[in-house]
């Protein structure tokens, strides 16, 4: 049984990866991290999306987070989204291989062996726990650490946002990302609010990659 | 400003190498993991001998590991020590792991570069995530997810228990760390029940330890 664990949050990104793996894959769950006061309707978004594709999700609070730091990531006056897009103005150190460490023992304790995100170093983020080099090492930790095989994916690794919804379409789904993913710091799904910094990254991908096709 | 985060639970091996961070270190903090319903005498312990020393405790909350596994470190029926001894009935997968990514967080964000850990390899437990391998990949991961040069120090990693005693008594604290700190499954301090596989463990090191110093 070929298994896989989607680290998911909703957003443009991480939805394009749920539906890859959901080709690649045999069986797919989806983790959902919780933290600090961040829009209600994003968590909503995500499980609305995991239950349209009939996926599992295993919601994970996080709260621990809030006793080690204060900053953007937990405040509502501050919002940053890591996944989506833009330099952060700021960030939780080392929140990425949390969230990939707790995805990793909650994969190995329903056997599966993948864990897959959508992290990249394209155009999204400048945090180091988003590299590349850092999920190789990760995935060497992990393995260690659980005397385990894990695969840590990321599909988008290399991708920019055009290329990540060109992969969308491939998969035929360019139109489902579009219209139910949650990418916007003010919480307007779809297109969102088309001011803040990830609209911006996001429609801007969307028409360079329509503008391709539409070229070609 | 030389300046060390230590992992500390108030066991013998914890203490010890507090005791050992401040020989080596200008300035020492610990860091407490609390999860389950484990014996709150061993925080209690943990905490008096974090004011004894004078160094700061940071205690962080962990039931977020009860969302992902339920097992015999989270059962006040079936207790555990990890740290301190025997090969263990059952274990959290990747708990250390977990607890040395928070320790890091919180370690940078005091501005500390070295995190003291007393794991060790040689009789306490069968943990992969306590191994001299792991701590190294662990180190090099957590190098990359923040950007920062951690320096991960497992002084007892190669030591037994009795090595352990020799190292508090070449420090002349001995006596202060047979009386004051806590490593029995039944949660009673110094010495233990006896009875249990870790207050074994521990006093046959002792034994040994008292022996060798008498015989030498």
């Amino acid at each position: 049984m070929n298994k896989a664990v989607v680290v998911f949050s909703g957003g443009q990104d991480s939805t394009t990866c749920l539906l890859w793996a959901m080709e690649e894959f045999d069986e797919v769950e989806t983790v959902t991290f919780l933290y600090g006061q961040r829009h209600k309707s994003e968590v909503d978004c995500a499980t609305k999306i995991a239950n349209d594709l009939g996926v599992k999700q295993k919601i994970i609070q996080m709260d621990v987070l809030n006793q080690l730091t204060s900053n953007a990531l937990t405040r509502s006056d501050m919002q940053i989204e890591a996944e989506e897009g833009s330099v952060p103005n700021t960030f939780v150190e080392g929140r990425n291989h949390i969230f990939l460490s707790f995805a990793a023992i909650y994969a190995k304790s329903i056997g599966a062996k993948a864990i897959i995100t959508g992290v990249s170093e394209t155009d999204f983020s400048g945090y180091p726990d988003c590299r590349d080099a850092f999920i190789r090492s990760l995935n060497t930790t992990l393995n260690l650490a659980m005397d385990y095989t894990f695969d840590l994916i990321t599909p988008l690794m290399w991708k920019d946002k055009a290329e990540v919804w060109k992969l969308a379409d491939q998969m035929g789904r360019l139109e489902y990302v579009r219209d139910n993913t949650l990418t916007c710091y003010n919480g307007v799904i779809a297109d969102g609010c088309l001011e803040c910094p990830a609209c911006k990254l996001r429609n801007d991908g969307l028409a360079k990659y329509l503008q391709g096709q539409h070229a070609s």
